[in-house]
Formats: C-alpha cells, structure tokens, sequence
C-alpha cells in the first residue's frame, strides 16, 4: 500500500487522496499517544517483529466506566435510581422507607452513615430475586428510554468516539477485545454488542450469586441477594485470570478511583510486549474533569511508563 | 456441491468418489444419532429454516470427563497422584502421614471415612499456595511424560475421536466451542487448545479462590487453598451463565453421576431450536462400560428426547 501511494504521488506530483490509507483512529488528534498506540500495533502484528504476538495472545481489556462511556454520573447508578423510582410509583410506602427514601432524594449524608448493608439493600431490591431473563429485560427496558441527565442524550450517545475507534482498530488487528469492569457483568452484558461490538462472553465484571432453578416447569438462573465477586481494583486481574487465563497484551482503564491500577500492572508483567493506557479525564469543556485525591494512577503510570490519554489534548471529538 | 454430484453421477453412469461431499463425521457410523446431529446443524444454519440461530448464538458447550476424553480414571486425579509421587520422593514422611498415605496406597476406605477435609488437603497441597504460572507449568509436565494407566498411551491419545470430529463441525458451522466441566479450569485450560482446538477462555470448570500479589516485584495470580466454584450438576448453568450469559444451542454430556442433567435441561429450555447429546458409556471391549445406579442422566434422555450416544453402536472408532 505504501509503496502503491508513494509511486502514484510520484507521477501525478502529489498523493492522491483516494489512495491514501485510511486513518483508523480519525478522532484521536495526531500526537505521542495516537502514534504510540498505531506503533505498538504494527509491532505486534508483524510476524518478524521481535515483538510479533500470535493472534491466540492478542487479549485487549477495557474498563468501561470512565473509559468506555462517560460515568459522571455512572450509568449504573442511574438504572438503580430509575428502577427504584418505577418500584416507589408502584409502592408509594417506599418513599418513606430508608434506605429508599434516601436514594429517591438523593441523601447522601444517609449512606455515608448508614454505609454498605444499605448498599446492599438497594442492590438487592433492583438487581435480585428475579430470573436471569427479567432482569435483562428491565435492563433493555432503561436503555430503551433512559437519558443521560446532563448530556441529555440517550446512553448509547455517551460512549467515547475515539475508544470505539480503538476497539475496532484492535479487533482489525485480529485482538479479541474484552470489557474488565467493576460495574455489573450482567447489566453491561445486554448492550455490550450494540454498544462496542464485544459479545456477552467477552464482558467481565462484578457479579451477584446466582442458583439454577426450576420455575414452573422452566429451567433457569435465579439472581441471590448476596455479592458473588467484585470485579474492581485487585479484583480486576482475579476476574481476567478467572475468565481468560491470560494476561492481557492491551489493557485499558482511566484514573479516577485507582480501579484500574492492578489490571495495567498485570497486564505490563506479561512476558513480552504489552501496551497500558490510561485515560486523564481533564476536559471540563467537551466532557468532565476529575481527579483522584491522591493522584495514585497517574503515579503508577508516570513510575511504570504507561500511555496517559490528555481527553482535552488527544481527543479529537470526544462522543 | 449436490447438483454437481448428481450431473456428474449422471454422465458417468456413477458418482465419482472424489466429487463425493466430504463425511464431516467419519468416525460416526450411520444411524439415527449421526443423522440427528447432521439434521440439527443444518437446520439451525440454514438462513430461510423457521430454526435458523443467528451466528452470535450458536454456543455449543460439551462436558469433559467420559464426554469428550476418558474418565476411567479421572485424569487429574492421575495428576493429582503424579504430583503426591514427585512430594513423596522429596519428603519420605509424606508416604506416613495422613491423607497423603491412604492417596498414595489407594486406601479408598480412609477417604470414605476421613471425607471432604482429607480431600480438600490433598487439593490444597497439589493445587495451591503457588503462582497460576507454576500450577500450569507442573500441568503440562505432567501430560509431557504422563501415560494412562490401564489405556498405556499418552493423554493426547485417550481423547474421543469422533467427539473430537464433532467439535471441528460445529466450529465449521460457526458454532463457538466451550468446554463446561466439573474439572479444574486451570488444569484443562493447559491443554484445551491442542487436545480440543479450544482456547483457555472458552474452559469453564471447578476453580479455587485466588488473589492478585506482588512478589519479588512481580504482579501475579496466586492460588489459594479454598475452593471457589464447584461446577458441576446445577453448578454447569450457573457456571454457563457466568462465562457466556446465553443458553448453549448444543450441549453435550455422559452419564456416570448424573453431572450434566442440569446443564442438558437448561440448554433446552432456550426460547428456539437446541440440541441435547448424552453418552451412554456401553463398550467394554473398545472403552469402559459403566451405568449410573439411579439411571438418572438415561432417564432423563428418555423424559426430554435427548439424543444418546450408544458408544458400542455409534462410534466407528473411539480413540
């Protein structure tokens, strides 16, 4: 192709347009971090390359909140606000019932006290005690007419252009690209496909328990109450180890929490080459600025070499 | 391909052999279970079936023990009892003390009475407290050297060769192949690839909890001595949707425990067309001939219409 460009450039005196190869990462900015990650790919995927990856060993993972799709606020969060509202026009006592009443009005001090039982409490009123198939059903249901509160936009308008971009770059490059996230496996499962073309199977997150019933005469999986495995932090790499049995070539995540530190050390203590990428979101204008308190993942990424992604600076266009 | 066949047949007053479509199952004989298998695939691919499963749902999930490689005996317990020998040799004391004796001297009876505990100790010291890297690496020392004991081949060699074949079908179908068994996931997933074509991250199996460290600088999975998931019976499903999140098209299994009912029932129980393999282990001569005391796993067959492998009738050859 290279070569095909620079002899037509040669005899019409300049490249013509339709020859040029076409960029696969449009709205990312040309910059350190673009190039790296368009290097980093050539590298591996070429078969004498010292770095050269067998296409079985091209794992990618992504963290998906705050690296996939906006989490300001999380999308999650916003599914349980939602359920609970419908379950309070429903049984209007809620309203009054904590920790209902606090999550209806947005009483943060409540939980702070109250903590995590009621957490739980709420999780398990919007998450448990149904079939696998009713809770994939209410979450088609939220994303079906469910808005972002601030963007105003449906949730499928909130992904992030250049991510989704990156995605089908890897998966062209012959990656099988996988979501690694603390959010719920289950809810993030149902749009995973139509939202970055990563099958079900592909998509690790945390869980509640679940149990095989028989329910009027049909077989199915029945949601518990009670947390199976929190896929955040530590339990990032458990979840990869647990799900793929590899380390991952690309790993993906964003500062905000230091949720992703431990998935970008386990993925760089591969042998061979791997690539990090870590998103700062410093952008207030096109999309939110944040930081962590104590700076904990652009430490590690500064420490270990990882490629930190400037939103303001990197991004073209952000959704 | 069938127009071409029979025009030719035609001009030259026979069918010409190497015109002839290929028998994708040729270590089947003809009869009504080959023809089943044959009938369902290409119902379920044909684009204008009322039955046709788009590409994205065509998971085929098979058992591994007496389902796709011998289970007389249990291979990993033959690892199990392998790794017991090489401790032994180093620590003589091992050979007096409990549980490690009655494993080493085959004293069934100690274990009926010592129960769960001995056995989680024999698995703790042969499973656990080490990185994931040096489990898989003492597993695939074990199947470099390891021959099975009454078969006196290699481990490659007591796979199931028309199971093996049915594999490659359904992958040329564009079916995904996973294995879901009651065995280690990280002891089959060393071998999945080249005894199976199945990569790692399509091995669902029994796990032990493990934990993300950082020794000597170097993040990894260690495996601690506490079992995790037991996936076996009603833990197939659980374990099916964890992994996938859909019901398999196919599913296939054997009797022995009535270890696959479960996962039989809930592949069938998907909205649209499904496919239900059961093994009847019924050939002493070319394998090992061994029933269920309950018959449960044959009478469900029976119940549901699950198809069952005769292996003396329907299985031209077995290794």
């Amino acid at each position: 192709m290279t070569t095909a460009v620079v002899w037509l450039g040669g005899l019409t005196g300049s490249t013509p347009a339709q020859m040029a190869p076409s960029d696969p990462l449009p709205s990312w900015n040309d910059g350190a971090t673009k190039q790296a990650i368009v290097e980093f790919v050539s590298r591996v995927t070429t078969t004498d390359s010292p770095d050269f990856v067998p296409v079985e060993d091209r794992i990618a993972t992504f963290d998906n909140d705050g690296t996939l799709w906006a989490e300001q606020p999380v999308v999650q969060g916003m599914f349980v606000l939602a359920r609970l509202k419908e379950m309070a026009a429903a049984d209007p006592s809620l309203n009054q019932r904590q920790p209902f009443q606090a999550a209806l009005t947005g009483d943060v001090e409540y939980f702070k006290q109250a903590g995590e039982e009621a957490i739980m409490e709420l999780l398990a009123a919007t998450h448990a005690n149904m079939t696998q198939e009713q809770f994939e059903q209410e979450v088609r249901s939220f994303f079906e007419t469910g808005v972002h509160p601030t963007l105003g936009v449906p949730y499928t308008q909130v992904t992030y252009k250049p991510m989704v971009e990156l995605l089908e770059y890897l998966r062209a490059n012959e990656f099988q690209t996988w979501i690694c996230s603390g959010g719920g496996i289950d809810f993030m499962r149902v749009i995973s496909q139509q939202f970055y073309g990563i099958p079900p199977q592909q998509v690790i997150g945390s869980s509640i328990k679940t149990e095989f019933i028989e329910q009027d005469g049909k077989a199915t999986i029945w949601r518990l109450p009670e947390l199976g495995r929190n896929n955040d932090k530590t339990g990032k790499p458990v979840g990869i180890d647990l799900h793929i049995g590899k380390r991952p070539v690309f790993a993906a995540g964003n500062e905000r929490s230091g949720g992703d530190i431990a998935m970008l050390t386990y993925s760089q203590g591969r042998p061979g080459a791997s690539f990090q990428l870590l998103i700062n979101h410093d952008d207030a204008q096109r999309e939110f600025a944040y930081q962590e308190s104590d700076n904990a993942s652009l430490n590690a990424a500064q420490t270990n070499g990882w490629n930190v992604v400037s939103i303001k600076n990197d991004w073209k266009q952000v959704f």
